[in-house]
C-alpha cells in the first residue's frame, strides 16, 4: 500500500472547488463536480480501470478480471454540500480507488504466475448527488441504481434556478448511456458524522443500522401587509409564527434523553421577502432523526399538536406534510463479522455503530449485501469547512477497506 | 369631472399585472411595470400631455400653458410590491392624470376666451421604484429627483439576480435622457395605510408629518453542520438564534402603548438553506417606526441589548447595523390649510394625520412645498391583494386633488 501516494492524491483532489477555510464546494453537477469527476476518471484510467457512466450520472471504474462475472462495488460520492468539508464522500471514493489499485496489482501478479482470478470483478463507484443540496432528494444516484427511485422522474428534478438534473448532467458531460454493472456486494468507508469513535478512541466503526428519520414540510400562510403601516394587532405575520415553529422543532428534543433525538430546521423560504412587507407565506423543512422510531413519531405528534395550537393563536393557516420517511435499515450480520475479522487481522480497534445520516450504502444494501464502515472525525462535525480527519485515521480506513474488498471479491457474503 | 371615465380607466389599469385575488404584481422595471408605463404614456398623450422620461426612469406628463414657467407636479408611483393591492401608488397617478385633464380643459377654454393662463404649468409624475422590493432602497426615483440620492449610484443598484437598475430600465425602454421639469410645488393623493380615516368615518386626511423610522440589518453568524449527525449540544445554529430575534423584534412593541410602535422583520436570507444543514448565516432586516423618535431609539436600544445577550447565550456572533434612518418630516402648514380650505369648499370631511409609511411626497417636500392627502382604505390593509378602497372615496379624493392642483397652478404656497 502506497500511503504517500494516497495522501498526495487526497490533497490534490481537495484543491478542486477548494474554499477559503480548507473546505470544498462541489455541489452535484456543477463545474466543480465536473472537475472532480474528470480528475477521478483520469486517475482511474491511470490505475488500469475502464470508466463508465450510467443514465443518472453514476460513475464506475471497472476492473475486469473475470469476463462476465458480477462486480463487487466499493465507493461513495464526490459531490458536497455548499461550503462543506473535504472528507465527506470524497474520502471514500479515493480510498476505494486506491484499494482497487492495490488489489488489481495483486491479482495481475497472481495471474502472471498462473493463478486463478477472484470470483468477482471489482468496480469503484462515484454515486451521483448524495448530498441533495442542489437537487432534492438526496442519495439520488445510488437510489436509482437500487431501483428505489425512478430514473426518469429524477432526471426531471429541478434546482432552485429551474435547471433539471438531465440538463445539468448533460452540461457537464456526465449524462451517460453505459449499462450498469451487475452488483455482487458493496462496501463503503466514510467519516463518522458524530463523535463516538473519537470520544472512545476507536479507529473503525462497523455500521449495523441507520437511524429512523423523517422530514416535515411546514407551510405557514399569513397575510401580506405593510410593515410600516399595519397595526401590530391587525397582522397575520407568517414569519413570527414560523419563528415559533423553528424554536418548537428544537425544543422537542428536550422531551427525550440527551442525544436520543436530533430535530432541526435548515431550510426556509419567506414570501415576498421584502424588508417592508409582513410575510404572506413561509415554507420550512424540519428534519427529525432518532435510533428509536417511537421517539421520532412521538416528537412528530408533539409538534403537530403545538403547530395546531399555534395556528389558532395566530389566526393563520399552517399545512404540515410528512415526507422522506426512512425506516431503520439493517446491514447484514455477515458483513459486520467480516469487518470485525478484518480489523482483528490488522490489529485495528473496532466497534458497532449506528448512522444518523443517510448514505449511498443504505440504498445499495437493499439490493446487495453491504459493509459500511466509519473512521473518526474530529469533534464529530461535518457539512462544514471545519470537518477534519487525521491522515493516520484515513490510512487505517484505507487498509480496512482494501482487506474487506479482498474478501468480497473472493466471495465473502456469498455462500 | 367625468367620474365614469376615471373609474373605467382605473379598472383597465388594474388589469395590467393582475393577480388571482384582485391585486397586482408590478415590481419596478419588470414587464408589468413596462406595460403600465406604456398604458399611462398613451393615456397622457390622449389627454394632451407630452411625455418625458428622466435618467432614473421617472415619467412626467407635461401640460405647457406658459412656456418657460416652472411646473406644479402631481402624482405618485405605478410600481407595486409583489402580490400587492391595485390602489397603492397607482390610484394617485391616475387621479393626477384625470385632474390634469380636467384642469387642461378649463385652461384651454379660458384661453379661447382670451383669458390668461395660470402662473405655473402642470405635470403628472410617475416616480420610479417607490416600493423598493426589487431594488433597495425604496422611494428611489423621487429621492434622486430631489437630490437626496445619487443617480449614478442608484443606477448601479442590483436586484437579487444581479441585474442593475440601469439595465432593467434599459430593457423595458424607460431609461430616459429628458431634462427634469423645474418644480414649483407638489401634491399627491394616496390611500391611507392604516385605518384611522375608516374608523372615524372621515373622507380625507391632510398629512402633517411622517413617522420617525429606521431599519436594522442583523447578521447572525453560526456554524454550518449536519442536521442529522450533529448533537444538539454541539450546534451553533444561526437559524434558531434568528428565530429568537424575530420574536424579540415583535415583542419590543409591547413595551409601549398600543399602536405607538410598529416593529417587524419582513426579509431574511438563510445560508446555505439546505434541508439537512444547520444554518451558517442568517441575515434579517428589522423595520422600526413610531411617531416618537424616543420610542424608536428606546426600542432599538432594548433590541441591541437583548441581541448581545443572545449572542453570548448561543456562543455565536451577531452583527447589527443601523440604516435607512428617516427622521420626522413635516409638511408645510400652508399646504395643510390649503387642503382644509379645499375640503371645506367641497363639503368633504378632513382631519390631520401622520404617515407611518414612506412616500415620494416626503422626498419632494424637501425641495418644494408639498401637499399630501390620504383617502380611506378598508381595514387599513395595504401591500396585499385584499387592499381595497371604495369608488366613492376614490372620486372624493380625485375632486380634492383637482382643486388643490388648481390652487397650486394659480400660485398657492408661493406668496
Amino acid at each position: 500500500m502506497n500511503n504517500d501516494a494516497f495522501l498526495s492524491d487526497f490533497r490534490r483532489m481537495s484543491e478542486i472547488g477548494a474554499t477559503e477555510n480548507h473546505g470544498v464546494d462541489r455541489q452535484a453537477a456543477t463545474r466543480e463536480d465536473q472537475q472532480t469527476r474528470r480528475w477521478f476518471a483520469t486517475k482511474a484510467q491511470e490505475f488500469g480501470c475502464s470508466v463508465k457512466v450510467d443514465g443518472i450520472g453514476n460513475m464506475f471504474a471497472l476492473l475486469d478480471w473475470t469476463p462476465g462475472a458480477p462486480y463487487v462495488l466499493i465507493g461513495s460520492h464526490l459531490d458536497s454540500q455548499p461550503l462543506a468539508g473535504r472528507f465527506d464522500g470524497a474520502y471514500g471514493v479515493l480510498a476505494a480507488l486506491h484499494a482497487a489499485k492495490e488489489l488489481n496489482e495483486q491479482v495481475r501478479a497472481i495471474q502472471v504466475l498462473g493463478g486463478r482470478p477472484p470470483k468477482f470483478n471489482l468496480a469503484v463507484a462515484n454515486w451521483f448527488n448524495e448530498e441533495g443540496s442542489r437537487f432534492a432528494p438526496s442519495i439520488m444516484g445510488s437510489s436509482v441504481f437500487a431501483g428505489l427511485m425512478d430514473e426518469k422522474q429524477m432526471l426531471d428534478v429541478k434546482d432552485s434556478q429551474g435547471i433539471t438534473v438531465h440538463d445539468a448532467l448533460d452540461a457537464i458531460g456526465f449524462l451517460g448511456h453505459d449499462e450498469r454493472p451487475e452488483v455482487a456486494s458493496y462496501a463503503e468507508i466514510h467519516i463518522e458524522q458524530g463523535r463516538i469513535l473519537e470520544r472512545e478512541g476507536i479507529s473503525l466503526g462497523a455500521v449495523d443500522r441507520s437511524w429512523y428519520t423523517q422530514k416535515l414540510e411546514i407551510e405557514v400562510l399569513g397575510e401580506q401587509s405593510h410593515t410600516g403601516a399595519t397595526a401590530m394587532a391587525d397582522r397575520h405575520d407568517a414569519l413570527t409564527a414560523a419563528a415559533k415553529i423553528i424554536l418548537m422543532v428544537e425544543a422537542v428534543t428536550h422531551d427525550y434523553d440527551e442525544e436520543a433525538l436530533v430535530s432541526s430546521i435548515g431550510q426556509m423560504f419567506v414570501e415576498p421577502n421584502s424588508p417592508i412587507v409582513v410575510a404572506r407565506r413561509v415554507k420550512l423543512v424540519a428534519d427529525l432523526r432518532s435510533d428509536s422510531k417511537d421517539i421520532v413519531q412521538g416528537a412528530r405528534a408533539t409538534l403537530l399538536e403545538k403547530i395546531s395550537a399555534l395556528a389558532i393563536e395566530h389566526d393563520i393557516h399552517i399545512n404540515v406534510r410528512d415526507f422522506d420517511i426512512r425506516p431503520h435499515r439493517y446491514y447484514p450480520e455477515d458483513g459486520l463479522i467480516l469487518a470485525e475479522k478484518v480489523a482483528a487481522d490488522l490489529g485495528i480497534s473496532i466497534r458497532r455503530i449506528q448512522t444518523m445520516a443517510g448514505h449511498d450504502s443504505v440504498a445499495i444494501n437493499t439490493i446487495a449485501p453491504t459493509v459500511m464502515m466509519f473512521i473518526p472525525s474530529v469533534d464529530g462535525v461535518s457539512h462544514c469547512e471545519r470537518e477534519f480527519t487525521k491522515d493516520e485515521d484515513m490510512l487505517t480506513g484505507l487498509r480496512a477497506l482494501t482487506e474487506v474488498a479482498r474478501h468480497l471479491v473472493e466471495g465473502a457474503l456469498h455462500d
